[in-house]
């Protein structure tokens, strides 16, 4: 998608909120979308999958506080293989602990010269992903549906399809044929680390490996109207799923106060905290789990907070040039450009 | 889960209803449970994954109306991955000649000392499944829903996660932990050979490598009552999805009316016919593939007929040491023991 092609369909609305500001840069191979926004700052080791110049290979990272890429595949690294986020994942807290002297270590590339990719760019299963676990989310809804009127008792558990997966700064297509209802939804994802199945409570944060964002962007029309109340579809469109911009390990992360804000052409429509969710993460990954076998790598996009554009009044809806920006504070920001796909 | 000590949990029902019938063959490696059903007859390419003696690692096949099994690795084949499905069903019609006439040289293995895994083991994203397709489930199942009361006028998708696929002779666990309202699901598996987005219905048969079987087992409890009404978790059972025993390439069968019958412990649940499906094949993949690029390797459930036991009175649900066989005439049969998991 990052091609100059691309580019010059990017609409006037996308280029006046800042998304091609800055200066440009001679040697920048393919930040004409998706150049990277530093980190706000803090120790977190934060692990990314990116490409660099001409070698279009995806492979392993580290962005540093400073702004500076560790590329792993330059350093002697242990027990996984630096071109694949699961296998650092199933590696272990060894591998890991290699990783963050390695990080620490070398003048690293400027984050502006590379590209970032989703971190795991390809998983090996749909996303999991989890329904009105925000209260106020739920009743914003309740109106349009008209049905469930009471909370369920457990968690509502959906999936997000591969093909949803999108980088952090690309662009999201948008085909008028298919869809005119697309919205946001600002959601902290859990990285599983370590296989299990009926995960106790008291033991789920032991299976976390890391945090990262996720927009569980969804076609409004297609999840509630077209297909008998059945939300994948709708959840599931093309490349509809960015995340990232890295994963943050459990260890470097307290997830239970996050703040969580979405903006559209820099305003706030989501700003919530992950305090407010109604199923904490051990209650999800333990009802998850029941009978069913988590694994390294998988995903889980644990809700998002009030503010979706379709309880709005009148509803809003993501439009092409539209800029979607997600927060999660302590982590990072997705920025990605709503764009026309051509006919 | 082949192993002896498994084999020692099976019931005297299961046993009792044949599944261990049949003389033992001293080379025969894991046929404790598992034993293959040879082809029913019809000249019909039968693309099978299989283990063979103490090489323990798949491989790609082809089951003969003569019953014998002929190893495409020990063949000269261009193009593919004689161990991946995915990679011969990515290669195109050549491929496929040339695996039709490998089929028909060579003296070949005995079925019964092989062991059939699903087809495609490994899916890279979770299964596609379509809910109410035929209207005497829909209407079975409305007296238990009470919502959701008219037909809907597109398809209904959800997913089964990758953990639910199970090979077509392989046990079922049964964690009475998670639930017991175990119910079946004969379903048409489309398997999809050619990458598309917005397939059109006229173009969509041409996107369909072939045809298998598949019984999408479900957990009646956590589909309808857990879960806020998404049928996802429901669906996603570990080993809740047996398929197989093979692949049958689109230009050997014809879909559109072919016998589909369940049997639990021999007597018939479901039996219906595929003519009676409410969304057809190439309308099921144009809703399908709007705004979602299908996949070579994709596997899509196409929907039950009647006759599912939680629309009996009383209720029926699966109990460890049934047997459930899962039948699609001109396809083939699995036949699947319910196996209580240790506590």
């Amino acid at each position: 998608m990052s091609t100059r092609r691309d580019f010059l369909h990017l609409s006037a609305a996308a280029t006046a909120a800042g998304v091609l500001a800055g200066p440009a840069s001679a040697q920048a191979p393919s930040t004409d979308l998706g150049r990277p926004i530093p980190p706000a700052g803090g120790d977190a080791l934060r692990l990314v999958t990116f490409t660099s110049g001409a070698d279009g290979s995806p492979r392993l990272g580290v962005v540093r506080s400073d702004g500076r890429v560790v590329d792993l595949t330059g350093t002697a690294l242990p027990g996984f293989d630096s071109r694949r986020m699961v296998s650092l994942i199933e590696a272990g807290p060894e591998a890991l602990a290699a990783v963050r002297r390695a990080a620490s270590a070398g003048e690293g590339l400027q984050l502006d010269t590379v590209r970032l990719l989703a971190p795991i760019p390809e998983p090996t299963r749909n996303i999991y992903a989890v329904g009105w676990n925000y209260l106020e989310h739920f009743e914003e809804g309740q109106a349009i549906r008209g049905t469930q009127a009471e909370y369920p008792a457990h968690p509502v558990f959906f999936t997000k399809g591969v093909n949803t997966i999108n980088g952090p700064y690309d662009p999201i297509p948008y085909d008028a044929t298919v869809s005119t209802a697309i919205d946001w939804e600002v959601e902290l994802a859990v990285i599983i680390g370590k296989q299990g199945r009926n995960i106790q409570e008291a033991d789920a944060m032991s299976h976390v490996f890391g945090y990262s964002v996720i927009n569980d962007t969804t076609a409004r029309d297609m999840q509630i109207k077209l297909h008998g109340g059945q939300w994948f579809k709708g959840k599931s469109l093309d490349k509809h799923g960015p995340i990232g911009p890295w994963i943050v390990p459990a260890a470097d992360l307290d997830p239970s106060d996050l703040r969580l804000t979405t903006r559209v052409n820099g305003v706030i429509k989501q700003d919530a905290t992950t305090k407010q969710m109604y199923f904490k993460l051990p209650r999800i990954i333990a009802e998850l789990s029941r009978g069913l076998t988590l694994m390294p790598g998988d995903i889980i996009a644990t809700g998002t907070p009030p503010g979706v554009g379709n309880a709005r009044k009148p509803p809003e809806y993501l439009k092409p040039g539209d800029v979607m920006e997600t927060e999660v504070a302590g982590i990072g920001t997705l920025r990605n450009v709503i764009q026309a796909v051509p006919a």
